[in-house]
């Protein structure tokens, strides 16, 4: 293999292949990139466990001149790369066990491992795509994943469920205290319902960062494949049922609260100051939990005792309220600054049905988007 | 204690303040904040085992209504008056036991300690002051701390010397493989020999990063105080002799190379890219050893070897030149990204006395700044 190509269009694609990159693995060999160049194409591989990355770089800005196959080590690969300011540079295999690269006057060479113990990376074909615009795709990561159980617990609830019944697709996040929803139209052909992990999303996410026209979307059992451009991006998708979560969000609210979002987020990050902390490592305990009131004279309170530092109070006046009566809920307030994150409305609603059940926020310029809480029993 | 005071100028000194509290203590006293009112003046003290700092606030945004003295949670007042947005917060004791802190409609109590557990502060009496300009401290402690030793097996060289002699002062670092000195002209009536742990001057250059006029500076046998605006600062001084460094700096330089300074540190950072790591961690082995050679070619190669990895060639043009001989040196590249990183001047030149003897770095216009090199012994 001997090649010259332009150092940005290299980076720009190691950047993408950079998401299949094992972060530890058992099989040495998938810490490399596989590297095969054609007459016309360079093609660089990546793979782990989760995600899988190909790439076809045919471009003006590439010249082969000896076609062949290898992989070089991938993160080291990836770090000189980045490094170098030169505008052109040479891959050159030599005795098949080094990679020379050349730039200016800098020489690497690394040792090369052999193509053949490359696993065979099976893509799934490319019939009959599902087209998605790929901001779609990223709104409905940021506005969701984040909801996604950390915990390998239960492992599908680490990832997104999407479930697409007659052109109406439900995306769900849950770790079973608290979960998000948003709904799409889309346009498919055929139904699914398949749960990616939330990883692989967000890895999804970078490398489209700058993308913005469509994306390909190809189903199996358990693979998705994403294509766009001349990237190919796969993922294994998770075994199992994802749990129905229709009946968890409550139908009616007999308790609607209107705030200003940035006001409600700044009020409730000065009082989870105060939340527990975990003696040893001064760390917040994760959950920090905070109470929310709904007084007799309409205002509302959130407040957090700490019994080792002292307490915190703030009283929001809200936009709008409609309630019959006071009513008190506990709830983690990292879940719900993470909710309100989500939103782009300046003004959103918490509506509540019991002081025990789960409360969802909404707002008004944030259509079909829905976080749902689920409080916890308080003391006093 | 009862008295209004505007958030900007009470969180401003507070961020000062903060350079005093402990991470750590065995004190649970120091972790808090000594706050005294008199009729007019807010004092705020902090302390821990090196430093101890004290503002004093008289200032037309600060209304006192009852004088006192308590002392509280430190890292929690901090935190809580930074994410206020209102522009005047009231603090009142309440009880002997809680400091009651109202800023619009949020009210924070923190449970109080008793202000006669804090230990007496002792600074340093104010006469006759050496005066220093701001910039001329933070430019030495840029330019020389990072050469300090990192682990305190020789305690003294954890902290930078400042030696005063006839007007001129020389700041010396080392760590015992490298060596960081800076003379500047100042006027003093004594002449003194003093090393300040470099922690301490970190923290100093933090604390006065906005302030650009001068500094006073007292001393006692262990202890500098360094006053300016209505600030107090002071550390305590590390006890030893500082070793004699005069004789390791070389006199006569057989070979003087000079490079444009950021093409070199690029070309370093790209060698090192390959310098060995450790397998279990992945992280780089701490001193990355690098070869440096001038060629018969009078071409000055950089060079690292992996075994495990590859090889990492640049080749270097010097801007000039001085040398009868080929020669090969081997040296840390983390310790000459550090020093080149500390010289304003575009052109460095590398004065080189031999194999194995100490190398420096100096910049034309970074006069009398010298960075010292000790170099490792290569096997090849």
């Amino acid at each position: 293999m001997n090649l010259t190509i332009e150092r940005d269009i290299l980076l720009e694609n190691l950047n993408i292949i950079s998401k299949g990159l094992p972060v530890k693995t058992p099989m040495h060999i998938l810490t490399g990139i596989m590297l095969y160049a054609t007459d016309t194409d360079l093609f660089m591989t990546s793979s782990n466990s989760d995600i899988s990355v190909e790439v076809d770089i045919a471009d003006s800005r590439l010249q082969i001149e000896t076609p062949g196959k290898t992989v070089v080590p991938g993160r080291f690969f990836i770090d000189i790369i980045k490094k170098i300011n030169s505008r052109k540079i040479n891959l050159c295999v030599s005795d098949d066990k080094i990679l020379i690269i050349k730039a200016d006057r800098g020489e690497y060479k690394l040792h090369i491992m052999d193509p053949l113990d490359y696993p065979k990376i099976d893509f799934v074909s490319q019939d009959n795509p599902l087209k998605i615009k790929a901001e779609v795709i990223k709104s409905i990561v940021k506005e969701t994943v984040f909801a996604t159980a950390q915990s390998e617990k239960k492992p599908i609830l680490t990832g997104l469920n999407l479930n697409c019944s007659s052109n109406k697709l439900i995306a769900t996040a849950t770790d079973s205290f608290r979960l998000a929803q948003k709904v799409v139209s889309i346009e498919s052909e055929n139904d699914f319902n398949i749960t990616i992990p939330s990883s692989s999303l967000e890895e999804l996410c970078k490398a489209i960062d700058s993308y913005n026209e469509d994306l390909n979307l190809y189903f199996t059992q358990n693979k998705l494949l994403v294509t766009y451009n001349h990237v190919c991006f796969q993922t294994r998708l998770l075994d199992g049922n994802y749990p129905d979560t229709s009946r968890l969000i409550p139908n009616e609210f007999p308790i609607v609260v209107k705030f200003n979002k940035d006001e409600l987020a700044s009020a409730v990050e000065r009082v989870s100051l105060l939340s527990p902390r975990d003696k040893t490592t001064d760390k917040e305990i994760t959950f920090s939990i905070i109470k929310f009131s709904i007084k007799k004279d309409r205002i509302v309170e959130i407040s957090c005792n700490n019994t080792n530092i002292g307490d915190a109070r703030e009283e929001l006046i809200p936009t709008n309220l409609e309630t019959n009566s006071p009513i008190t809920i506990g709830f983690s307030s990292r879940y719900l600054l993470e909710a309100l994150k989500s939103f782009i409305s300046t003004e959103i609603s918490l509506n509540i049905s019991g002081e025990i059940r789960p409360f969802i926020i909404r707002g008004d310029m944030d259509s079909n988007l829905t976080q749902l809480i689920l409080p916890v029993r308080m003391d006093n």
